[in-house]
């Protein structure tokens, strides 16, 4: 992107920018700083040429860049970036703009006390700003945005130092790192009965030493303080990132946009306490008087996985199990109907509860299947019946009211809460407190916020989710491995993957920076796993011979359900964690044709049964699988990938990735409609699309244009 | 590997080896071809040069060769593989071996009547061999492993083509390809109402046409021959790979070693009818008298990842359903007793079936659950209850009848049945048709019988499988994308990315070629997905905007569970797959900043916005979801696996991968045992695997060291 366009004066950046300062260009300023003699001024990083007609001004380094052009009381406001080699040039006279705006008020960052010097780089040609008019009074006022995210992390001097380092790998096998006792000893971190221990990650202390440089240059610190300041780290959807502030404790103080989120918060988790309370002990029944023992929780993405995971962990844990003794929980996400048959399958609408979640109540795979759940009801119960049977959480109260849900039964939240942080939040907190009590559900909130203080004060070498982090850009951007296997030694967890690679393939999976600069790296990393042991019968076997993959595999010391059989050698639990035990090393140190000739294996099968180790993994081992450990557990992940996304210079918190397939969605939804109802012939798409499209339509000509309401036969 | 080392004569390759010749050292051959004068002996594809004591033989080609030394009536045999810049050696004088072997007769494939001529690439240094005395006799029988195999595609013309073609992309938007339509209408097959759509690859026509050469040089079309005809190509276990003899027709004639197995396999289906009818119909029943409604099938990886597929796949359709109504199947995979546990949950030994499935009845993890539900079953209903509650799928009668399960319950499969291609045999039938009876089974081994035809007969151009595979080892070995993405619109296919994880990444998981020759290119690919439209709201956005991961797309025309509502656009089904539509084109076309500034998007937020797009994807549309047509999907992808198997000249039937693993953790597992019941410190292990296992031990030591038999609580 080169060059300026208009933007609004609301597009400066507020919090995070550094402002450069204000020039005058006026007669006086020629008259000051003459073409022939340029004067440097440290506070703006800017040269500042003059002539008669024209001021060139040369940011000395890469600088998202905003011109305000004032005219007496009102004001213009223009962007670029400056990229090296990108010339830009600013002409009011040439620009397209009519409209002026009022002049915004500076705020406190914006004040020229606190300028952040950083690091700097030569920087040409020259930004060119021409006046209205030799005669005209005119003023430009300049900031860019801070340094740290403009400039490109792979510009630093860190980020090159780590890039020569791997050369120095070359001919480490993990095997001789795995040898060296005080590494192994300092790459074991603990906090709060977690153990970390990174010692099978191909990295030695001195490559814990340059990615805590590597941070640095990443101003990692700031972003994490910013984060937890409610600052609008999301800067494309100009909204703070707080899902910290969704497990804080009732005293907290955490602010978003001058205000405390704390008390509203615990005003929602009060009001599903008492809810969920209601519901439980049947003193909220449903509309022909029967208490409602089970419920549908009706979300896609963030609304589903997420709580998805937490239910599965619990499921299973004595204390949670206990509580939720003759209830169930489902979740509906997919709009294919047959999700939603196997959803009410052995349901009664009468004692079933809905819980719709959408934040805007109008996400479409959630709005039809709780249209087509709202249709379940009333068509048994009768219209009436959906207010007793119907809840949500969303913050849009007028489409909550409109669908028939009393707003009364709506809970909140907030702009701050990004879907997939959102399991903190009414989101999970609702459905799980229906199905084991707020108690069990605010153990777990303890627990994530337990990591959320160790993630803002642990020092970065003791910080478990900033080592997480780094090595997982070690891994990335350095070793170049392009995916992350999450394993699990617990069944309790099997939904802890499918919940980690939405969180992280699509805070990560983005290719721009913050700022726009196309990346010249790759960010985000392919994530998958299934429960040890049933992985190691699946994919390991690419894991261990094929290509190398970095392994996260999570220990529990005591099971949820102990399981001792007379005459066995070893418990079941203590079965499976030999397998955790033991795959970490079968990975780092492989097994050579040596060690296999020793044994008498056949020579034509020695190639096949080598293992070549030096394949990297990470050990977590945890004390139990609680609610506190599971909170712990996804709060450590959570912040994880918010390292990764703040080294890498991304913006983790959007997902404008996901909109275009909508929008397509919408053409194709119109034309099977109007295919279906008027005959029209498919048109507007390419010939594939096209062909396919027709095909579909054709081999289901049968279904009627306006069918009856069908509902699932199951 | 170089040199030649001493093996078993049995280690001769028998089918598809290459017999190359012989030759008799002796006086005579000096005589015959005096050191002044090669000789050239074009059917062996040999240089001899011949001197007093040394005959010099320079094969004009990589090949594996086997030296069989021959002193009268006794024979030794040797092998080596030769590689380029790899000198070899062979000089009986020197070797260790004292063993001596009756030589191994010929067989058809040996004689040199029937010589496989292929390309030669010149070769370098010589093979040197020594008799074992000037005066001595002597002959060495030379032959050597089918040089396809044997020469790296790698090094072949087609491959190095196509790493040419690639430039070729360079400039090539799909944008563009999308808008030849000749080209597009000739990237559509199909067969047996399966559509396949691969126009959404960065693939030209010309690129197909070398894709085709590529599968020549691989001798594709004689690998998938001597897999129908029951060579053994998994060379490394000796076996055949005969998966699809298990839904070949009654009459259908399939050889393994000289038999014709399908009366085997017809022999296990009608076993298998006949006791799954006695079940359901509750002519068999359990202990206590009541009918079996309730099975758990214990296995794991193949045995556990292909049925729960196939169950989830046609627990929605409504003729399967119908005969699944009042029965339940479950499926107990991982040793964690969570999963005993989650599995037993709400389930009366009185009333429940288990199915054990192990081919050796040693599987850890298998063996175990089955002892814990053994304990389960005998615990309640007395041990006399296991013949009536328990059953087997394993070839190992000994081991079953020890276990307490009468071996005329025990279901056979065979030798040429690798784990994860076993859904179609007793491991998978068997559950199946007690959950499903076994007609709706049949028709899903004659969905895959259809493809198992449809592959070894179509024309590559027109043959599914053959093109899938063909276009994933474009997307993996030349576009370089190491992640394929595996998306079916339909929940009931919720497992079958799970599944073909598995079946692709144990295949094709591979470090080195079936000769054992390390390969220079990486095998396999990373196989994940979840069901449309649940995977757009998670990993999608990475998908979009991020790293390039080929998609495959997967829709169904008529839903299992068509859901209509008055009043809306379009059915629940038509509006999962305006998805289904609409994704492949988002990712083939993108969406540019030109068509953002159109739409007034705010200048900041473009690059943000922008889709690069040319992602690949393909689409294969089903006319419906019927056990048929789940059949035709699992056999389509169990091809399109292999395919890529045998152009990358890797054993695709094999895992040693796995091993190194399961040795390790019985170290573990006796450390554990030691320190529980002796208090033994830990000890053998490397500095980080000691900590852990101490720290596992410690906190965990209020476990008794020997403690009663303990069984789920939930």
């Amino acid at each position: 992107m080169s060059g300026f366009h208009q933007g609004d004066p609301d597009s400066i950046p507020g919090n995070g920018a550094q402002w450069l300062g204000c020039l005058a260009f006026t007669q006086e300023t020629r008259v000051r700083s003459p073409a022939t003699e340029p004067s440097f001024c440290p506070l703006l990083h800017f040269f500042i040429f003059a002539w008669p007609w024209r001021m060139t001004i040369s940011p000395i380094s890469d600088a998202v860049v905003y011109v305000v052009l004032t005219l007496g009381n009102s004001a213009r406001c223009f962007r670029g970036v400056h990229r090296k080699s990108q010339p830009t040039e600013f002409n009011p006279q040439k620009s397209q703009s009519n409209k002026l705006h009022a002049p915004k008020p500076l705020n406190r960052t914006q004040s020229r006390d606190s300028p952040k010097l950083c690091q700097l780089q030569p920087f040409l040609p020259p930004l060119v700003l021409y006046p209205l008019s030799f005669h005209h009074p005119l003023c430009f006022l300049l900031c860019s945005a801070e340094m740290a995210s403009t400039t490109l992390i792979c510009d630093t001097e860190p980020w090159k130092d780590l890039k020569a380092h791997v050369e120095d790998f070359k001919n480490t096998h993990l095997r001789d790192l795995m040898n060296d006792k005080e590494r192994c000893q300092s790459m074991m971190v603990e906090f709060d009965g977690m153990l970390l221990d990174y010692s099978r990650q191909r990295a030695t202390l001195e490559t814990m030493d340059k990615l805590d440089k590597l941070a640095e240059a990443a101003s990692l610190k700031q972003h994490i303080n910013r984060m937890y300041s409610g600052e609008h780290i999301n800067s494309t959807e100009n909204r703070s990132v707080l899902h910290v502030a969704l497990r804080a404790p009732r005293d907290a103080v955490i602010y978003s946009d001058g205000k405390n989120v704390v008390p509203d918060v615990w005003n929602v988790l009060d009001k599903i306490k008492a809810f969920s309370e209601k519901v439980r002990s049947g003193s909220w029944v449903g509309a022909t008087g029967k208490p409602l023992k089970d419920v549908i929780a009706i979300g896609i993405g963030g609304s589903f996985l997420g709580p998805l995971f937490v239910h599965t962990a619990l499921q299973t844990d004595p204390e949670a199990a206990e509580f939720a003794k003759g209830r169930q929980l489902r979740f509906l996400a997919n709009v294919d109907p047959i999700d939603v048959a196997r959803n009410i399958a052995g349901l009664n609408p009468e004692t079933t509860l809905v819980v719709v979640v959408s934040k805007t109540f109008t996400t479409a795979e959630t709005m039809l299947n709780a249209r087509t759940l709202r249709e379940w009801i009333s068509s048994a119960l009768g219209p009436c019946a959906v207010a007793k049977h119907m809840v949500a959480v969303s913050t849009n109260l007028t489409l909550v009211e409109k669908f028939g849900i009393d707003t009364n039964n709506a809970f909140a939240f907030w702009d701050w809460v990004g879907g997939r942080y959102s399991v903190c939040s009414a989101v999970g907190v609702l459905p799980l407190s229906l199905q084991y009590g707020f108690p069990i559900v605010e153990k777990f909130l303890k627990g994530a916020s337990s990591i959320d203080q160790h993630f803002c004060s642990a020092p970065f070498e003791k910080n478990i989710p900033v080592l997480l982090g780094l090595l997982s850009v070690w891994n990335v951007s350095f070793l170049g491995y392009p995916a992350r296997a999450i394993l699990p030694y617990s069944q309790a967890l099997e939904k802890f993957a499918p919940h980690i690679q939405q969180v992280s393939m699509e805070s990560n999976g983005k290719g721009v920076s913050i700022d726009g600069v196309p990346l010249p790296y790759e960010a985000g990393e392919i994530d998958f796993g299934e429960p040890g042991t049933n992985g190691q019968h699946s994919f390991y076997q690419l894991i261990h011979q094929g290509r190398v993959i970095p392994c996260d595999f999570i220990g529990i010391v005591k099971s949820q359900q102990p399981v001792y059989l007379k005459g066995e050698l070893v418990s079941n639990h203590d079965e499976l964690m030999s397998n955790f035990f033991a795959q970490p090393d079968a990975l780092a140190y492989g097994k050579t044709s040596e060690q296999l000739l020793k044994e008498n294996v056949p020579q034509h099968l020695i190639p096949h049964k080598t293992f070549s180790g030096n394949r990297p993994s990470l050990s977590l081992l945890l004390p139990s699988l609680n609610a506190y450990n599971i909170g712990q557990l996804l709060a450590s992940y959570e912040h994880r990938i918010a390292v990764e996304g703040f080294v890498w210079g991304i913006n983790s918190f959007d997902q404008w990735g996901v909109e275009l397939g909508k929008s397509l969605a919408t053409q194709v939804r119109k034309q099977l409609h109007a295919s279906r109802t008027k005959g029209d012939p498919v048109e507007g798409f390419n010939f594939s699309t096209t062909t396919l499209l027709t095909r579909y339509l054709e081999a289901s000509s049968d279904i009627p244009a306006d069918p009856p309401t069908l509902l699932p036969r199951i």
